[in-house]
């Protein structure tokens, strides 16, 4: 991976890292960003209904202080989940602490947890690390990489990317980064993605473009199939850069489930743009770095009754741990494929008709008028051992289209997962 | 495994089984059951829309014949699923030539298909075994063990189990037996399951038998979460023991979903549970030999709003990829059966309340009051070495209650299916 230039990150913000030894290992396992001022915050959490204390308390401060939000501090190593009320507690004195450092409120910062469930966190390791991570705050590039790095647990790489784009005259920068490589799944399942850019937006207009981006990209990668407890994607915009997104905006452009436009782009449009590829860029490497993964799967269904049923055709395929072992050994199995999108949940008014649907697997039609067509099995395997492999399922019955992207599941997979706590 | 004693197998049918050369690494792979009288037949299909030839020709033939049927064939070796139109043609010639054979009707007899998807049966290696098979058909317990045999897959151990009950002073004797190793889900998913018995019963009752003790043996197991287009579950009675089932009965006793009775047992109650018997047993059977399990799962769910609540949980805890590699790595990892119970789809007025949750793993209580429960981990790992390891999670929300089994995931699942086809 490349690295982050210093004219890459946006202006405003600060960034720190430390080891404060809840890692068993060691390791960088405390992070900081921070906004110079005041910034527009938006958030999204797990859905699951077992909810670690940090997404509690930071989902608060979230709609509390959606306006002024300061920072961002993020502990590896423990999840502070099922912790019981010491575990709030814990949460609660991070954020006190670290307002005390930063001279503002406790709900001026969302406070995130990543690791093992059920281990009371050692929150006197993170109080006694704060002084000196705010010491070392700085603008660099460095600073941010090593923010990267502190989120990682299973990760084998940091994840990161950056935007930038023309508003108004001047130059608006995005920088995110995120962790997560098991537990990956549709709404916001086992991740954290930070993203920070210093155009000046209202808290409403982020929301909007967060969730609108987050649909398209970080909802539609899957791993395998669980979700956690901790899941956080959160974008700092502090304005730094001086130009306004949406400033005056009777109408604000927004996106079909689709990608297509309705409208001409306008600041917002070009805004949503640049977001989208960094959170497509953030999820994409999580599910290339996924548990064990030896490449990434780029499942689209097209054909299907609606959108929503395109979709529940993708996650079903893109789920089935037949389809991805065979994708682990470049097996193009495509009756895999087809038996998984043959159980798909579907209203039933939503068609699927096996007689109809044609199937692409590694860019070759392999299924079609409900049987076989003959392919070369040796050039099929060939181009399955690529980095990234596409599914292509045409239901031939609608308009209905959806894109998801998943690894294949290996050994390593199995290896990683069987021994994670013991 | 015990060997089929003679007395056990039910009069009146008779069972052979021949190699025909559609398994490439050769072996029996052509099976054949027959009642010499005219039967009653059951029979529960594949869910999934994508069904093969032969699950489209048996079910039209047991709603035409289902107080007449002779026979049972079953190949494996190949599936003849997504085949085209001359799928259909070779599933009719094979009930053809049967029925040649027998002196019957075509659609007296029930075919079934196991194995490789989209690829041509070679049906006429079929026809030329069928004489031969059909001349070699016994009542003896050892031929019905070559049946047994001749349906395997992947499977690595051939499945029976056996059950007697007295009624009206006679004795009715039932054996089943089963193939299926992955693809292994609720609602019948890519497994096959013959039981035959001797008892007399009318079509609309045995159906009811059958979908009442499916649901709670066949359909609360799943291996992988993957669902097939061939399985079938098929019950033949026969009536040669001359006792008849629910002669008269003006009430049948039924089976709620908890497993409780709702009447005193008649004979229709007598033969529901010697039939629940064998089903428990070979759906059990099945999943031990989930493609490379190491040990059987039981999962509980009670104190949830509803049953239909307690099984969403259930399921989603067994499909569960992180909690299953942690069961092969005999992990007490409580905190994956708390995030996968948290995302389980439930309805919106069904609550859960992780304050309230409780869990039970290996005997071991780990999770209550909304954090960790101190226990031993060296305990722990070592009871979950067992070839049975039971979950039982309460919600402490209501009466619903559920069980399911499913197995571990290893190494070997990802062998065996990553390298299935090529």
């Amino acid at each position: 991976m490349p690295r982050l230039r210093p004219h890459q990150v946006p202006r405003g913000f600060r960034f720190a890292a430390t080891s404060c030894g809840l890692k068993k290992k060691g390791g960088l396992d405390l992070a900081l960003i921070v906004s110079a001022a005041p910034a527009t915050a938006a958030a999204i959490f797990t859905t699951n209904r077992v909810q670690a204390a940090p997404v509690l308390l930071s989902r608060e401060h979230v709609r509390r202080a959606a306006a002024e939000m300061r920072a961002i501090v993020v502990n590896s190593g423990n999840a502070n989940c099922s912790t019981g009320s010491v575990g709030m507690i814990a949460s609660r004195k991070t954020a006190a602490a670290l307002a005390r450092e930063l001279n503002c409120a406790p709900e001026q910062s969302i406070v995130c947890s990543t690791g093992v469930i059920g281990v009371p966190l050692r929150v006197d390791k993170i109080l006694a690390a704060l002084p000196r991570l705010s010491a070392r705050l700085s603008s660099s590039a460095q600073a941010f990489e090593s923010v990267t790095r502190a989120i990682m647990t299973t990760d084998t790489q940091p994840k990161w990317a950056a935007a930038s784009c023309r508003i108004a005259g001047r130059t608006v920068r995005l920088v995110g980064c995120a962790k997560g490589a098991g537990m990956i799944h549709p709404q916001m399942a086992t991740m954290l993605a930070f993203i920070v850019t210093d155009a000046a937006i209202a808290p409403a207009l982020l929301r909007r473009a967060l969730r609108d981006v987050a649909s398209r990209t970080f909802n539609c990668i899957t791993v395998d199939g669980d979700t956690s407890t901790n899941d956080t994607l959160a974008v700092l915009a502090n304005g730094a850069s001086g130009a306004s997104i949406g400033a005056g905006l009777s109408r604000p452009v927004l996106s079909g489930r689709d990608g297509r436009r309705k409208a001409a782009p306008t600041d917002y449009g070009r805004f949503v743009t640049e977001l989208e590829k960094v959170c497509r860029s953030l999820a994409l490497a999580i599910v290339a770095d996924g548990e064990g993964a030896q490449r990434v799967v780029e499942i689209t269904v097209r054909g299907a009754a609606s959108a929503r049923a395109a979709d529940s055709v993708a996650r079903t395929i893109a789920n089935s741990p037949l389809v991805k072992t065979a994708l682990a050994g470049a097996d193009p199995n495509w009756g895999r494929i087809l038996a998984a999108a043959g159980r798909a949940p579907l209203a039933p008014r939503e068609r699927f008709d096996p007689e109809r649907v044609q199937i692409w697997l590694a860019g070759i039609k392999m299924y079609a008028r409900g049987r076989a067509l003959p392919f070369s099995e040796k050039l099929a395997h060939r181009k399955m051992l690529a980095d990234s492999v596409p599914i292509v399922v045409d239901l031939r019955g609608g308009k209905g289209r959806a894109t998801v992207w998943t690894c294949d599941f290996t050994h390593d997979y199995v290896t990683i997962n069987a021994s994670y706590r013991t």
